[in-house]
């Protein structure tokens, strides 16, 4: 299990103030609400002086702005910091509870490598993974259990391919790129053309190219291109069961959130955000910095910087005020039935009047 | 193919009265509408005595009730039961056409299992399996070909691992859990932080931990925590392709419906069941009971027992409102115009009584 | 890299006559926005003469009626067909451009292969392939590396299995199918029953048949029946992400978009397509030649031939009706005040009129 460490040693780690008992042992994190009083965990400016008293945690980091306002007393110890109290929690956790280190243990022989395949200096190809005929694959790469790099993939350097990822023929992936466990990277494109009544396969000569700082989900998939490749922009995320399809060419960092479809030949900007299960239609583009609410449903183009929501998504003040508006229907009806009786009463002295005259 | 029993045989199975020829040849078994004359079929309470009447069974499973509706002259044979009709013929199907059972083969030679792994009696793990340094798995489970188990997960007794899910680092699993094929439990986080234009990773050092009975369908994720886990709870049922993001705390005996979406940090109570293609918003919960309808996009917290549907979701019975009166926007514009012109023909009359005046 | 060819040459490739230096030399092809000085492009009929004009290509393939319009001398080299442009520049991909070819390399020693298993001549096995017992697979298949075949499965001629796709045992492939790397066919159906608080699985012993001529995309994942078979019809193409539940029925030549969702037991006739992120609730028929636009949520049976949209989905003229009539309700809530104002003064004057006489 985890060694434990004093408090005042965490501290000189991310050089704090200890305010109450230096020696008090950590032996793990957790969040301020779950931390027992072996855990070290972190209060940020929202944190309340009542929750940072109520915490079981052994020594919290806190920004100098909250512990002016408690009494170290009725509090855990406290790691005061000047910056950003996430940060050098961060940096704790790193040391308390570290992530496994890559071990260098090259090309291994249960891995099928081609003779034709060049493999850079550092880099780890692991058991049953299969680096196929004319791949480059970098330095200082981890080419997991059971990745498929395809026939004549071109990858960078510092890049991880996860258990059972999958690269298709001639993709292209830049520097410290991630690609997550069951990716699919190259897929033919789902394009089809009606002939006698059967839909018969538009042939995908293109491929896909990932470039530098990208990172690929768990279970994302991105199909190739059918003239030319599919793009995913540097610095550009996609989280987990994304789905890019053929010809799409997405910019520079981009965060691109869960389960998000993408049709064919869509193109963005750099900074988009897409929340979770939008759906893009076909060659619709997505201005820079424009950002899309959850399931929103996109037919046309998003300009730049704007904010959309809705099926089909427009203008989120555009799209409020008609949800607002909605729920005032059943009280519209109402009120035009009473103007209906209203005119009808009138309309009836109305008569009366005449009739005196 | 399958050998053949008397119905008379069948009916013993299931402690059943027979009605009709005894000695029927039974040779598989289908649904009532689809079922040749070697099948077996049930009836529930819904079924209709015509539907009975018009199936080609070579026999139909059938609750008293509905027995007592038909003469058994114009039916199939009839294998009449006291209780639910369905699992008396579940447990017939297991007969006549058993699943295949597994056979105990132990460590296979051609599975990558660490030195430092510990194995559990009666435990099959397969060929091209990586059981990696670290792990241990209890008694008499599976762990199919290709089925990556990371360092330092801990593995309960009678799990399957279907072929290619990966564990990454550090999962830990209960008792009787089933994880489908190409589902990936404890990949990083969705997690980034802005700096210089670039978005930065932020370490995540917690895992995932899936209790008791829980079932992870094909190609589902579940992220990892950044401090603490990422929980499915126990009983609780995944269907393929769902999206659990970093920090999710699933409660108990949940339902949770293909293509579902979680965004980080959502909590549920118990006996929570999500249709398909709902997205929850990050930090909401959902209360215990609660259930959401297809597509529902939750974006604020759910109260126990309640039923909420569309985006926005909310209570079903707000949504069918707005909806219904929905539709009715296009007459009341009619009734709008109407009573303008009703007005402007009123305002006439009253100048004109004015100026009579 | 690509040899050269003349345009010339090209040119007798699709019987194309030659405007211009049929001697320019030919390397690749691009899309014609994108087309380099040695790239090959195409245009449309929708092409304007001015976007031809605006072309670095090298060379363009182009119809006749496009050709009329303009001066070979402002344009790159025009190859003029009479047929489709399209057709004719994807033959000439295809020789420009080649997708590597398969290599008979027959069943690997390093694949996993039962004794039981019968193998057609002309099939390829790749390393850490599984080809479990009793499995027959046809003639010039291609089992990728780490596909998985489970026992009992019936394969056809000519079908491919890309890497880490996994059929579950029973599974029946026709010929001429494509499975994308990481599709699960043959999952346990997400059916359970609640006993004592718990949900019970309910046993599967329904398999999966995929008919003629399906393609089932990356990360696609089919559900096996409980009594009968869930069915994928001859020449239905089912993109990536897409979930087909158990007891499905799908008929022939649909067209099924990505992170479509089928809910149990969901039927449909043939030439149906499915947008993007649509959901079909169970039991719901589709009829022939409908069409769901994307983010459909279907809950009742839709007519053949009819186009519906929304969530619940209906008719797309009764949905963008109410889509219209919803962006007046703003406007119509003004009116309604209008008219209210004009009554309260109408009955004012009506008094007046009343204490007048």
């Amino acid at each position: 299990m985890n060694t434990t460490h004093p408090a005042a040693t965490v501290a000189g780690w991310i050089d704090a103030d200890v305010r109450g008992d230096g020696s008090t042992e950590i032996r793990d994190a957790a969040p301020l609400d779950k931390a027992t009083d072996t855990d070290l965990a972190y209060a940020g400016e929202k944190t309340t002086p009542s929750a940072l008293s109520a915490s079981q945690a052994a020594a919290v980091v806190v920004p100098k702005s909250l512990a002016e306002q408690v009494e170290a007393t009725d509090t855990p110890v406290l790691l005061v910091v000047e910056e950003d109290p996430q940060t050098a929690f961060l940096a704790c956790l790193e040391r308390i509870r570290p992530r496994r280190q890559r071990r260098a243990v090259g090309v291994s022989p249960q891995a099928f490598v081609s003779d034709s395949a060049v493999i850079g200096v550092g880099t780890n190809v692991h058991p049953t993974a299969h680096v196929m005929e004319d791949v480059v694959v970098g330095e200082n790469c981890e080419i997991m259990p059971g990745a498929y790099v395809g026939p004549g993939c071109r990858i960078g350097d510092d890049v991880v391919v996860h258990p059972y990822a999958v690269l298709y023929e001639n993709v292209v992936v830049g520097d410290r790129v991630t690609i997550h466990a069951t990716a699919v990277v190259g897929a033919d494109g789902f394009g089809y053309r009606l002939e006698q009544g059967r839909h018969v396969r538009l042939p995908h000569h293109g491929g896909v190219r990932i470039e530098n700082d990208a990172e690929i989900g768990a279970s994302t998939t991105i199909d190739r291109g059918m003239i030319a490749d599919t793009v995913v922009g540097e610095g550009t995320k996609l989280d987990n069961l994304v789905m890019v399809a053929h010809n799409c060419e997405l910019g520079k960092h981009n965060v691109i959130v869960g389960q998000v479809g993408f049709a064919g030949s869509v193109t963005t900007g750099d900074y988009v955000v897409c929340a979770g299960h939008v759906g893009v239609a076909d060659h619709v583009h997505l201005g820079t910095g424009c950002v899309l609410g959850s399931k929103a449903g996109v037919n046309k183009d998003v300009p730049s910087g704007e904010t959309w929501i809705g099926v089909p998504a427009q203008p989120v003040q555009e799209a409020m005020r008609i949800v607002m508006a909605s729920k005032k229907i059943p009280e519209m009806r109402k009120q035009i039935r009473t103007l209906e009786k209203r005119l009808d009463a009138q309309e009836a002295t109305g008569d009366t009047g005449a009739a005196a005259a």
